[in-house]
């Protein structure tokens, strides 16, 4: 059977761009695609990077700018991993062209912007990407919840923690220049944390936020903290920051319920805790759950039980899993509607912290 | 030599009359103590388990008038273990009376009234059982503070957890009486996290926050949630509540700062987690390290270095130094107002939560 | 209703000596006990700390010649918290004078030792300070493996690892001399972890063993090592060191069987983590199981759920359990017949690693 | 320029087939290999399954018949991944021809064999599938020893457990099969352990052990326990089973020694407990490193600090380090000299287990 072929384009050359490559090329490794993925072209800014990274991981072309992606008929996805100012107009142009698209969070800047990128691509195969719903741990928190062991939800609590902030070592990113990147943890970080909220606990309808710049002549948020409440009655608190000392990527989370709790740290991120409240009380406690066996999510794909995995496998599943609706002409999410709802939240966080009082998302 | 006598009278039969009970038998067995106590008279409404209890912890005699404790005039100590509702009446005859007055948190019910007791206490020595102050970690960690071993705080985050809002089993309890409690979880827990707070880092400013009550036909808060900004330029948050399935007792906090970062959870209360960031950087990784060896706080009190502690001893450790202030004539805290600076945080907690605006302190 | 008197002497000012008065001090406290505790003579033998110690302690007397306490009339147990080659003398006089004895572990530094002291005893009420078993989480634990939660045992694993013997600061102390000691580790640790694991999985059968001693001019062992077979059928193995960097008092054990398993580490003694291989697979971990609830051994005796408990209550547990036992004439456990059964495990384990051959026990 | 070619066939087409099919397509990707890699040929016993494995990892060619690896010239490596009893059938062939060989653990199921194969392979270039010296936190590890971290070692503790041993649903498989393995855990999990401590700890002198089959009609061994004693004057201890109910790949080690420790479990690859024992004493502590850091071993070539990885990058570690080694001329570890000392404490153990006696190595 000659399977039908999706022509990537990739536009970042980062670190971003190193995990899409990676998930494109090992994708049809551990799942049966329906379609063969070519990497097609790879943009971004400066040639010689370009050319050592297409060499290593087999890019037909390269190009430093990216309208030639949009412009090629032989490319069927475009896929932006660029800053986060750039997502707006490439994929309005990518829309226009008729493309599918796959875009790294933030969606966008603004939320009108974000607003026009939904609109734009209307009728579009989209793809967003929040990788961590992938997390096999995570997916399965959400069965948990599917399958009421949660029950009826209380609290939700998630921080992301970094620490780099505060690191005179690293050199200047883009991700600390207002310009490029919109918004300091806001976009980069809890935006991950407000995508797996509404994945496990459903819709925010309020928020409450500070934020804080702690260095000198920066002018984006260091730190963002909200509180929320869900429209399942449930209230949730938000934490990220990039100032988080010995925090190195604890992008955590904890749901409780009625029935039961989970409990979950990318740092650990072949572990979920699962406390079952509707047992003997004196068997209760946390459980410490290797999510890494037959019945688990994804694991049949990967390695024997308990031979872990890492973050890279997130973006395989990711794709695997587009491929898969698409071939099924099934919806599929995180999509840019998934997406534009985080943005929506984000917002809400945004005019909170800025006015001082609580803010309807 | 004759050690000088102090006799106290407790009031308050529950959970908190066994605590101090055992404080005032325990603290002589651990501490070179320079006066001695002498358990003179317990105070409470049902005769028949006073007369139990003091069997059993050795009081002398018994009343279920509390005002016959303050107009004894063999009675030192006041010491306030009774509902919310009732530390300030008691608090303003004791303090009439001259008397020593140890008295339970929350200090009041509203911030009226905590100023009154001040007002009234002044000149008298007042003890306020923020026992957690005394758990060997925490001492430990304001410690490390001092030492400049966390250097410029950025952030504190705070959670007091509980589970058990939900247990149809519980019996009925003042803890959930709006009249008697004065509020929920913001006295109950909330209050010892910020007292940490306060401690380790310093004074809040301003608050945002939000409340909510879980259960139906239920006046007082189940939960309370706050963002918190610091004197000291840090940012934080808290959380309290009884429906945390799945957490017994987590008073937990986090403290991150330039050179390093302290982690604390009272269900392992032994131990406190410390980052040092100003060592080599591959070495660097949050170090388990149990508060019970001999250059700890309060450890050569107790047993051999790591024969681990309980709740019970905070207390014990309480009282001891408040005698040796005492005898020597100086300052102790936490005392009334350090308690009154508790409480003028939660009543900005509380008008953030009802207004949805932030809150100054 | 008068209470029968109980009147003790102990022989020892050490540590054990202190957690002995604490329990005898706290027991009424926690527990309704059939007998009322008096204590009536601390021998030891240094006078000027004898006296310090009965003060704070609140001992009627005081002698340095053990010998005292056996031929007075008053005195109804005698407690031996001496240095183990006393144990013996000690325990026969005791014996002879019809004394109920209560005596530290090891029970003797040589079978024949024990063996004769059981003899002696025998038609006496006795008492062997394992008090490990009254940790919450180990009695739990048998309550697990008697309800068949474990199901089949597979494998015994213990360690108790301390970090001392390298400490150049630490002063001399009987525990490392031989003619006090009778052995290093052999019987100061592991007999803790042989008696724990024949409470809690039966009988040892036969053991292989090495024994290393690292100090110069030591003659005790300061690390023992041995694998076992049990009379079910399971394996295990044992270690026990004093050179164990890092670890402060690592008295850990785990049990797997075929219906679940279960793990304890005397650092966290208010925790057991309990794994039922029973439910769904995709449930399955390692639960951590705060031994702190209603329905957990001890607990009401103590302080509410989740309100942690230290090493001392298991000596006051202990005492408690013998005063019922002797109360309604039923047998008490650990006596000197249990301890005996553990002298012939480690008389095994000391042969094994003379020989480099397997050992019946 | 044009890279040197090496032409790969590997014999095994179950997980072991797979996790090496990765590790060649994966390698270049992450590490600036001197080498291109070239998947041959792919033999195994299943035709059907075979050409399914081909097309998804793209071997050019299949065959059912090993020997045909051996006999065509334009096959550089031999890699065995098939069970056990081919190791030395294979190996021998493939040293005739003068090939490269890369073999899977455990290296042989007789010592004989083993030596059989050491002599064959003299003078070629071999490695063998010691995967985990290549996990970044085992490589730390050994940087730590190497950097006197450690100091003088004590105690080295090592386990491999698993539980599928009883797990009904599990189908037959070679592995407990005598004829095929040649042993049971001994070879399957033992054997990593083992050569893990010689990596880190040295020689091993001197052994005692017992083994246990718990299932009815298995003549090999379902759990190995060991006692060992080290060149370098430490003691050990080492124990692998199937049966170990709730540990799913413990694959663990500690040791301990002057000046710290260290413990790791690859349940947690990504992280190494270190204890520093030479700093303050009051701030020690087990830290709980990530080792995902930009100055910890390979992580430079994977991805962003604490962006973790999994089971699969200790095979394209291990390969990378070979591919240099080759290019540079340099031996490279481990080869079939280390995999035979391995062997060396594998037999020395199943002969102390079979004369319940000490076995020197």
């Amino acid at each position: 059977m000659v399977k039908k072929k999706l022509r990537i384009a990739t536009i970042g050359q980062g670190f971003m761009g190193k995990a899409h490559s990676n998930a494109f090329r090992q994708a049809k490794h551990f799942f049966d695609l329906p379609f063969e993925l070519e990497l097609a072209l790879l943009c971004g800014r400066d040639q010689q990077s370009l050319e050592t990274m297409a060499a290593r991981w087999g890019w037909e072309s390269t190009s430093t700018d990216w309208r030639e992606a949009v412009s090629r008929w032989d490319i069927d996805v475009i896929d932006i991993a660029a800053p986060n100012n750039l997502h707006t107009p490439i994929a309005l142009a990518a829309a226009a062209a008729g493309k599918m698209i796959w875009c790294e969070k933030p969606l966008a800047n603004t939320i009108e912007d974000s607003a026009r990128m939904v609109e734009a691509a209307r009728g579009l195969r989209t793809l967003v990407w929040f990788n961590y719903r992938r997390v096999p741990a995570i997916a399965f928190a959400r069965q948990l919840v599917e399958q009421d062991r949660i029950g009826t939800p209380y609290h939700y609590r998630a921080t992301y923690l970094q620490e780099w902030g505060n690191d005179p070592t690293r050199p200047p990113n883009w991700k600390t220049d207002l310009a490029q990147a919109g918004s300091g943890v806001l976009g980069d970080l809890l935006c991950h944390s407000i995508d797996t909220a509404l994945y496990l606990n459903g819709p925010i309808t309020e928020v409450s936020a500070i934020q804080k710049t702690f260095a000198q002549n920066r002018a984006i948020d260091d730190a963002t903290l909200a509180l929320a409440r869900f429209g399942n009655g449930s209230v949730g608190s938000f934490e990220a920051t990039r100032y988080a000392t010995g925090a190195k990527n604890r992008n955590s989370f904890e749901l409780h319920g009625s029935n039961g709790a989970v409990r979950f740290d990318l740092e650990d991120l072949n572990r979920l805790e699962f406390t079952d409240a509707t047992g003997p009380r004196n068997l209760q406690g946390p459980r410490s759950i290797l999510v890494t066996g037959p019945d688990h999510p994804y694991w049949s794909n990967f390695w024997k039980p308990a031979h872990i995995i890492g973050y890279e496998h997130t973006f395989i599943a990711t794709v695997a899993d587009f491929l898969f609706a698409l071939d099924r002409g099934e919806p599929f999410e995180p999509d840019f509607g998934t997406a534009h709802r985080v943005q929506l939240v984000l917002d809400a966080v945004a005019r909170a912290a800025a006015s001082g009082s609580a803010a309807t998302v």
